[in-house]
């Protein structure tokens, strides 16, 4: 069975570092491709230019907007070491610019003994009790279509005028054809949420972000990823997006932070 | 008066988007050159070639070690665009490559009404009050001829072999040569405390950094900055390092994240 993610992250070698790939449609928020989404296919690019399978961590500056259209993956890997290797990236549409990002890339992760956590995965009713995600006034997001997103109950006030007052978002997540989720898919998930600040004030519609930190932090075994993303700080119209995930065993598998957008009032 | 950071930080043009600087000595922990001074450096050289004041959201990637040497900042921008411009920059020394990063930089920041924080700067005694940075046993860095830090009493203990168990650093920071502290400066700043881990269970030695975020949130007010940095996740030899910073008049004015490598045993 060939999975819809792996069809919708294919990246091609065209030569000089060059990769061609197909951004899908199907995996858009109202008709824009999921941040996500670029983040997984440009991740694709960079680990194929790198050879290393992995992306450990990876820095994505969103620059334009794109959906149901080729691009065209400009990499250079910039060092390879021997834990590491590090590639940057350019995704253009076209002309026009899309992304500009830096992967650092490897073949395993590191290892060690020491553990510390302030945190665990919240406090969630299982994926099978869990509501699927909520539809709002602006219609239910095509990405939707590919993965399954369950929010917690508390969580889903924004969707029916009624946010919670906390600039949080928990849930649950997997793909709809059941492919497991990996690194790759870990990218995607990390931005396939609502947003946290619409259980602040609502949802006030599409928040461009301006740069996404993505750290894989461990494999993920099989079954659903569990989620929980928060704002802590907004002001001047700008606000930060923290993401924790972790795996059906409880494992901290991927963070991520983004830097976004208030929109124009 | 010309300020020791404005020396440390110059870049020349030297034409096709490169930028010709000196990693000055003494801005280095125990002889490699901070990743605040580095991240400072190759922003000014981003904001010159975007032609923008402001590094808003910089992702800097770092791939080796470097001190007290010429550097090459090869720069080229990606879009510049009305809000924001966004540039690449590679840095090397000789032939061996010290940082990948991208810039987006702006001449002002954003604006907005709505305002939320789940949490403001922390209690401190005031920057008078507080106590300099403790020497450790591995000797005080470098750094600290040019950078005043002072930390909250509870957060010393490291220094003594008496880590407080808390993954946590909370402090203040000035210039030693009355430098006003600019979106710049915080761009140092965000990486001049000792790693919070070193209150978890020692001070182990060098942590290089893997990848640093560098949000820019406000213009600072006059004075020193109030400064908080946590980890919270730390498993199989990697942590994450979340730092906050406030200005005088308790203003949000720098997020930072960073992944590190827990030193080898």
């Amino acid at each position: 069975m060939v999975f819809e993610f792996d069809k919708a992250t294919q990246v091609r070698a065209i030569g000089d570092g060059a990769f061609a790939a197909r951004v899908h449609d199907g995996w858009d928020i109202a008709g824009n491709a999921n941040g996500g989404y670029l983040l997984a296919i440009v991740s694709a690019a960079m680990c194929a230019a790198t050879g290393r399978s992995l992306p450990v961590a990876v820095s994505c500056h969103y620059l334009g907007p794109v959906n149901d259209a080729d691009v065209v993956i400009e990499t250079s890997v910039v060092k390879s070491g021997k834990i590491f290797a590090t590639a940057h990236a350019t995704v253009r549409a076209g002309d026009r610019v899309i992304i500009d990002a830096i992967g650092t890339c490897g073949e395993v992760l590191p290892s060690g003994e020491q553990r510390h956590a302030t945190r665990g995965a919240p406090q969630m009713p299982s994926f099978a009790e869990s509501a699927p995600r909520p539809s709002t006034s602006a219609g239910m997001p095509g990405l939707m279509r590919n993965v399954d997103v369950r929010l917690h109950p508390h969580d889903t006030g924004f969707a029916r005028g009624e946010p919670s007052g906390d600039a949080l978002v928990r849930g649950w997540c997997a793909f709809r054809d059941g492919r497991p989720i990996d690194a790759l898919g870990l990218a995607l998930m990390c931005d396939a949420f609502p947003p946290a600040i619409f259980n602040l004030s609502g949802a006030p519609g599409w928040v461009p972000t301006v740069q996404l930190s993505f750290y894989l932090r461990a494999i993920p075994a099989a079954g659903p990823v569990c989620a929980e993303f928060a704002t802590n700080q907004l002001h001047d119209g700008m606000f930060e997006e923290d993401g924790l995930l972790w795996d059906s065993r409880g494992v901290l598998v991927a963070q991520s932070r983004q830097l976004a957008l208030m929109p124009r009032q």
